[in-house]
């Protein structure tokens, strides 16, 4: 069985990592999955909201939002329409509990991290190619901290690294990471969001057209093993030197 | 090893479903998990929004909403803030894709339901009761369509029922239907959703503290299963008759 | 002359209160008039607000909402249109005002309190039931203060009780507790709120049809003390023992 | 008893009316009750929202603000928060229903009328000045659309006319037109809108301190019936030719 | 060339300045330029936000808006909107920015004053006369705060004065000073801000119709020149005394 | 007399124009002047707004906006913030009043183009940057528009260029292209607009430090009609084949 763009059904689409993109930020990342590019930058800020002062610990947010020509037909801003989208909101969640599954937070001690991941072009996966580049951007982050001394000099604040894929069910077959024109015939779609070490973070699965049985769900979540591990060696890569 | 409630751990908490509470609303259901306590009504109206006239296709929608004092601390409402929060949005658009799993938009014909899931009050697991409970809600109004004339005589709009339940590991150990003070406790939290069939609609499982290995998750998925057997077979009682 | 539902002109509907229906508020009542049925909480804080502290003084006061199928036709969420109607702001502004007229300030002490009216079922009289439950919540709020030694021990907060109920004019007949068919014919609607001791905190009468003369006016004050009384006593009854 | 600028207990303040004073408005209306100015404006437009379309009836509402500086304290813009506060609003609707009282809507035809009442400076009873301009800019509203022939030669909108007054207790003592130094020292403050035929269309009283008795209201009662019958003289006067 | 109100191509409109013509701000003007007419009001706090103390400086900002039926057509308010426009923020800001220009704000020391400009009505150039109004305003406040000793004897806040006007092209011929008609029609439309030693503070020109070259811009801004130091002189006589 | 960066005061920063880096744009470019990124894309729609339907002239609009970390400190996402700040609302309008000037609405026939400007990096000259990367995505999308048949064959939609450029005066200087560090030294900041053929659309001085005189306004003009003329040469070549 072959896809679309000719990909084998357990294939990732090109992916490409440039560090470092934005000269602003403390730490950034702009990755592309085939046609999906997404900035992710982070946010380094000594400190952290008055509400958690005292205990020792950090934190870690993000902010996701899509440019509104990223997609094939402009959408409004969310900043004219006044109000946040459900899956805008939905989509944050999942990127700041991602990567905060990898982050020792008493390590980072009283220091706060934003991750915002603007999506400049969409083409399927955002989501997931947000969460495997803010990784590379937090790591970036958390080196700059380092070097002003805001964290221990011998404090390890990522335990681990974090990737995320998308998985799906087209035409009874499982398939990894779905470019946009898969995913909208997807009968089934998930979002899995899998540690360096291989362990899992998030598991989102959704029966968008059929409900799925327990072997399906079995194939999905192998293929989504595969698949981050590939993008883990990609962002140890793009974070070595 | 026993709960803070005696009970074992793959135990629901007491489950009761008062149908047609509500006079006003064309179905619904107060359904208690334990003390958590949500309030289903399904309106049925006849036509469907201008963007989806002419298909001969229905739409199933749902909105949740937590009353200031239905928890512990008091909260500030979300109409008085003027905005509604990420986990409110992420809650009512599962609920929504939960219900449409089971429906046959074609045969439900030009007809919209909302359904309203307002938790009186909440002890944990109030989207698994509010799923739960608003599938006899929705049965409820697609009998009421039906005794308009708004749904054919022959139409099969639903075509399977509908459950959710959470799961968690504790202290290493899976447990099913997580009450609160479990719940803040729980390392991996999984809301899983199950037609009547045994069919998966919804798997999202969150690793809080530490991420999970395949096995931990095949635990989960076998709790789920058979919690939601265990309700479908209560919705099954309410709804007969 | 009889109504639509066989009371006499001055014949309060049904009226029950279920005390302590919520099982996390320090406060609480599910107080229903005929159809009509409100959930009242009360939330009791020990301090108050910073513009307030040191004056020795607390504060009392209310939110008013409606659940989107509480009323025959489903409405729009005020927290997903972005912003609170004028009658929400109205009626909950009112109920803090009768409840604020029987409590003293100095004798609460610099303890807040906060009711939360949310009407589950809505037949007529909503803001009225609303007021007459949340007396009930609020004086089991304070009691749990006292318990817990935020309010003195001899301190008496609540000076009096307070109720409130709906008059108008009907086919140039003044009737007592319209019931939402009644309400919306009435030429003339009035919420009188009175105190257990017969003293009035609010009349506010608007005609909705033709204007009223003094004598009108009259008798509408007359039935309102009459119902108000059978009122007190049933509140009463519910806050004993 | 002598008031603190010399006022009896039963005089207005020294009341003024500028008809006309907008060039740009069907009708306008400066009024003042001594310090108190509110600029009222009645915009006529022929036709009716969609959903009254048909029905051959027209409509009447009303808008209420206040400048920010109109007060001693400067007070933040509403259209800066975002959002009306609760007062506005019941001002607003308190202002639509009065004046909605005196016309006759199917005399009136398939119009629109909108007011407004702008707050320029506040000293008390801004929302009774409010509705006593509001009746002179809508009269003349109608006389131009009369001019126009939006509305029928021989038609009578207006089938009575209306003002408005505050009456209030200070130091027990009813007093007519209170000014603002007096509205916050009163422990009863009642707004009472009546026709030029003496009959009431509201009657909002409210104790802001002590509950009052049937005999303090009744002599409220009675001073707004007076006050607002010299009202209703200033509006025909400033109304003839 | 002749214009529709018989004024010369470089001639401004009748201008007054009612300087106090409120009685509760520090300092009020009400301008008008013809049949426009403005209400500034300056409001002055002894004291800086948080984030400017202790800097030994002040702070002066300015606020827009119209009355909704100050035009010709009623505009919707933009508090009923729930945010305001682009227009009212770009003027807002540009009087501010205005009256800054002309104010020492280590004379002014820590007070802050707030400028309103509540249009009253609108016939073209509402916000030059703004500025021009608000100077007023913004002199006697700073008068008032040198009475209550919140600025120094010797102090100078004001090193200047400042005043604004448009001018445009209109069928090639430029214009001093456009009314609403002539505003509509112009080519070009320039918003020239000039101190009182004729000096520019903004020079705002926009083509609405064909673009403008150097000649036509010289022109214009030779005309602002005169109308603006016409202006200075009667700001002059207006707060002399 | 150097810069910082060492150019020349009549000198550009490095200009780079990546014309068509979005994919799914009906037009687009990534527009830099020195480390300042705006990534524009033009949107073409098929028809107009119902208001404009029937006249047969099409229109065009902007909306720009910042990413949250493309400045040096983080911002506040407007969305997040629910309000879009005065600034963002100045500079879109300014970005369309600018298109439009070379836009024949009659040419263009009902077709609708919206403009986005997206900064990913900001380092002073955001507004000129994106005004001048605009005109290339606009030129792109009326080609593709004339090549759907939207736009006539023979039709000129565009009858010139435009392009922006910032100029300022720092320590008595007059210099052209302001970086960041620049600007906020500038004692007059001015963004000015021009045509291909050096025809004025835009003038917009503001005094940020000390009012300017005619001769300072003069300087600036010379050098932004240099500047503007070397962008429109580098947009000709954008554009060209």
């Amino acid at each position: 069985m072959t896809r679309a763009d000719g990909r084998a059904v357990d294939e990732l689409r090109p992916i490409t990592i440039e560090r470092g993109w934005s000269e602003q930020a403390e730490g950034s990342a702009l990755i592309s999955f085939g046609r999906t590019k997404v900035l992710c930058t982070a946010s380094f800020t000594n400190g952290v909201p008055r509400w958690m002062t005292g205990k020792g610990k950090g934190w870690v947010t993000a902010e996701y939002s899509m440019l509104p020509r990223s997609t094939n037909e402009r959408m409004d801003r969310e900043s004219v329409k006044g109000r946040i989208g459900g899956r805008t909101h939905e989509i944050s969640r999942l990127i700041g509990r991602s990567l905060r599954a990898v982050v020792d937070m008493k390590a980072l001690g009283e220091n706060t991290i934003v991750i915002d991941c603007d999506v400049l072009q969409a083409d399927g996966g955002t989501r997931t190619a947000a969460i495997t580049g803010a990784y590379v951007a937090l790591a970036d982050a958390l080196e700059w901290g380092r070097g002003k001394q805001f964290i221990g000099k011998n404090a390890k604040p990522l335990f681990d690294s974090v990737a995320a894929v998308s998985v799906g069910i087209i035409d009874g077959t499982p398939m990894l990471d779905l470019a946009y024109t898969e995913d909208v015939r997807a009968e089934t779609d998930m979002n899995v969001v899998v540690t360096g070490r291989g362990l899992f973070v998030e598991v989102q699965g959704t029966a968008e057209g059929a409900p799925f049985d327990r072997r399906e769900l079995d194939s999905l979540l192998d293929l989504a093993v595969g698949g981050t591990a590939t993008l883990a060696g990609l962002q140890a890569s793009a974070t070595a030197g």
